[in-house]
């Protein structure tokens, strides 16, 4: 049995005692986050999110790139979300490599170079900033005046707000 | 007070009682899961998944772009995972615009045009198949013999797999 179908199990156990069913299109709480994948990183315990209350956007390092902002533009424009948190973590992979690095390992493997950034980070609170900025200058995201930044310390439980 | 304020007072109370500060950086089952990132939608409540469980990548839509594939392969290459899930859901947001409408509402306010793929679909199972599609194509992601695409009902708190 794949992992796969053990995570089917549990689906169909969440499905039986689901009383949800008619919860609106748009986030109740009005809220983007954008998150790292980290498995470590649950972003509905640390926020104390349930069903129906915010946007969860998530991919490596919590990085904003042309598909976040893809993302958060139709939450605000189309969903009317208003608010966004950038979510960090404290030993993030994208600490540990570099994006020549792991693109000259790709292409070594695969003879073919990634037309992606894979944006590596050497320093978590600058990142973050980075992120807020990207996030602030981008002429399709009509709401930026409040977008905050976090760092989550995956030893604490902690979540640090990181000044722009 | 914000809503991001009263998310922020949820946060501290998850660090009281936070017990969970030694877990190792690969995610514990080897999976990546790429869902949309809709406020309905809880991966955890779902699959039953815990902090340290699985990678969770969220965009609108769950579609797979350049960026989904970026995360898969540092999910993969750097930390190990295996086995991809991909979930859509009913009522998603994407079935109810078109790129060239949406882009040219944006173009009509702002002037500019954006440059990506607003990544709107008009029909849900054909999309999961070609997210699997962009996922089994990808020449950097190196494992793609466990790839499953879902549908998941708000309505009823049901996953049902779309064969591809």
């Amino acid at each position: 049995m794949s992992v796969t179908d053990e995570l089917l199990a549990n689906a169909e156990r969440y499905a039986a005692t689901f009383d949800k069913g008619d919860l609106p299109l748009p986030p109740g709480k009005g809220v983007a986050v954008v998150a790292c994948m980290d498995a470590r990183l649950n972003p509905y315990g640390v926020l104390g999110l349930s069903e129906g209350d915010a946007h969860v956007i998530r991919n490596a390092g919590g990085v904003i790139t042309a598909g976040e902002r893809r993302s958060l533009a139709i939450s605000q424009r189309l969903l009317g979300t208003r608010e966004i948190i950038l979510i960090h973590h404290t030993d993030c992979g994208m600490l540990t490599f570099t994006d020549d690095g792991f693109k000259a390992d790709i292409q070594r493997e695969t003879g073919v170079k990634p037309d992606w950034a894979a944006e590596a980070f050497p320093d978590l609170e600058e990142d973050v900033r980075q992120s807020i900025r990207r996030v602030t200058s981008d002429p399709f995201i009509p709401h930026t005046d409040q977008v905050r930044g976090f760092v989550y310390e995956v030893e604490t439980g902690r979540l640090r707000e990181v000044k722009p």
